[in-house]
């Protein structure tokens, strides 16, 4: 059990996302023991568990902090995103996952897509034994229905050289941003917190969402491979045209048209070319000030919220967690 | 719009799942509507309804028919068959469904499997608005776990010349019998069935459920395909071994394993001489024999609900579905 080294300065989270880890690892029975050990092994891989912390931290805005129940909602949506991911490795075709065989290269589609679906229903399993309404509920599947149209969104728009900064927005609201305020939300709603303070959390989720996926595509294109020493650059590789490449096109597409219109043809030259023409037109340093906005946005509605060693903590690790570079 | 023709004999079923229909068409939203439209000729291609119809009919059962409820658990069911349909199709790689193109061979893996994930959420969707409590739905979730945990247990038994009548059981229990037990017990909750009643609508899903995989799995051994005069034989041909070959193999295992050791390898002449071998073995005759006892046990089941219009239906359509030839 290795819980990402980022805790350690936050020993209460620390022990509560232990048991998060406890309580998924209970509700994961499945007969076939080779992939019960994967998905475990995927558990234990040490993802940063961000959306169950931000659940957690939120938990303690409302009046009946109920340390139990806060658990069970972090670990569904711990849960929910695990889902996704293993669909997406399917999707996106990936070998590796947190340093680990992803499941569909392991034992192929058939495992990854019944194990994601599996992963689904735990999900809602776990959500449902602590949640007092259905809306809670109904409410949730709203959301992950959000979060698939991102991810189709995504697929529909790729190799698309007129995407927007608003079909792009539109996109990471729903794939990322949408559990990042989900996460907020429910922990805000399990302590019963007031209607401000609730809409405050989803606000947060929201915008350090936004920030997050901003990052994350920045160092797609700054973040060079261990090794290799040049950039990753997955997302344009597989047509995927996130904020860097979408501010430098504007105004300037016919530049990039012809290296784009070789789509997976594109040679390491090309992508060199790609990433210097990127810079011209500061796509990087335009994406990294509006991933600042939202940044600021965050941090601004969590120093609206009442006082308490949970805000202290929400102010740091988002500071944290969105001024990262690798 | 086009209702499977059986439906003609029952008019207010008629009627009813011509809503279900409907409810179903109105809550698919997808911006790509190509995707959406995919989606939609697949509900209107003619599938059977047989879940929603079983749901509807045991909506009658308790002392609170509530028509549009009964729709709404009616069109979740479906949505939810929709979905392990779709995922079905990804993980079996099959070009068809219903006659149509199905989503992975026409977009491929990425919206075949978003696609199902939608579909799972818009099933719960639909569920929670109409359910009083969120124990309805935790029940579905273990009962989809189930379902998936039947599909796991197929992959996991491929090709594997042990498997047992009772392996095989526990399998189409989940995959297949979990999900019409669903539809007739969710029908009864709906509706505020006494427990004993709910609990036999359990029971006559489970065991009709039963009977019909099992049929659907001979017809596999029996039926022809169009043209071609020879057995489908899909699920040998992918190394999934149902209960014909599997009564045939019991005292025989040395016989079969010269050709069931070639796997994907067997040619024509040897899915011959397998079919050879089944028949010798009576195969065919013991796994209808099986089909024929649970049948009974669903009509039996049947005839000790109290009387009324739905359980005339309810006989009628179970004996039409279980005596199918084709």
């Amino acid at each position: 059990m290795q819980l990402h080294a980022m805790w350690e300065e936050y020993p209460a989270l620390q022990t509560d996302l232990t048991e998060v880890l406890n309580t998924i690892e209970k509700n994961i029975q499945i007969r076939d023991k080779n992939v019960e050990t994967t998905i475990k092994n995927l558990i234990h891989a040490g993802g940063k568990l961000l959306r169950p912390a931000y659940a957690l931290l939120c938990a303690q805005l409302g009046p009946d902090y109920d340390r139990e129940k806060a658990i069970a909602v972090a670990s569904a949506l711990e849960v929910l995103h695990m889902a996704t991911l293993i669909h997406d490795d399917v999707v996106d075709e990936s070998e590796l996952r947190r340093g680990q065989p992803t499941i569909h290269s392991q034992y192929g589609n058939h495992y990854a897509v019944y194990t994601g679906d599996y992963l689904f229903c735990i999900s809602f399993k776990i959500l449902s034994a602590y949640s007092d309404s259905a809306s809670n509920i109904e409410f949730s599947s709203k959301n992950i229905e959000k979060i698939l149209m991102g991810e189709l969104d995504q697929m529909r728009m790729r190799y698309n050289i007129h995407t927007t900064v608003r079909d792009y927005l539109s996109r990471i609201s729903g794939k990322t941003a949408q559990l990042f305020a989900l996460s907020c939300y429910s922990g805000a709603t399990a302590s019963n917190a007031p209607r401000t303070l609730v809409s405050r959390a989803w606000n947060i989720g929201h915008y350090l969402g936004m920030a997050f996926q901003i990052i994350d595509d920045v160092l797609d294109y700054t973040s060079t491979d261990t090794g290799l020493g040049k950039p990753v650059l997955n997302d344009v590789k597989q047509g995927v045209y996130s904020l860097p490449l979408i501010y430098a096109l504007q105004g300037h597409k016919k530049e990039f048209a012809p290296l784009l219109d070789k789509k997976e043809a594109m040679s390491d030259a090309d992508l060199h070319e790609l990433t210097a023409l990127i810079e011209r037109y500061q796509g990087v340093q335009k994406a990294f000030a509006l991933a600042d906005k939202y940044t600021k946005k965050a941090l601004r509605e969590i120093n609206r919220l009442p006082d308490g060693d949970y805000k202290t903590d929400l102010k740091s690790i988002t500071s944290k967690i969105l001024t990262r570079t690798i």
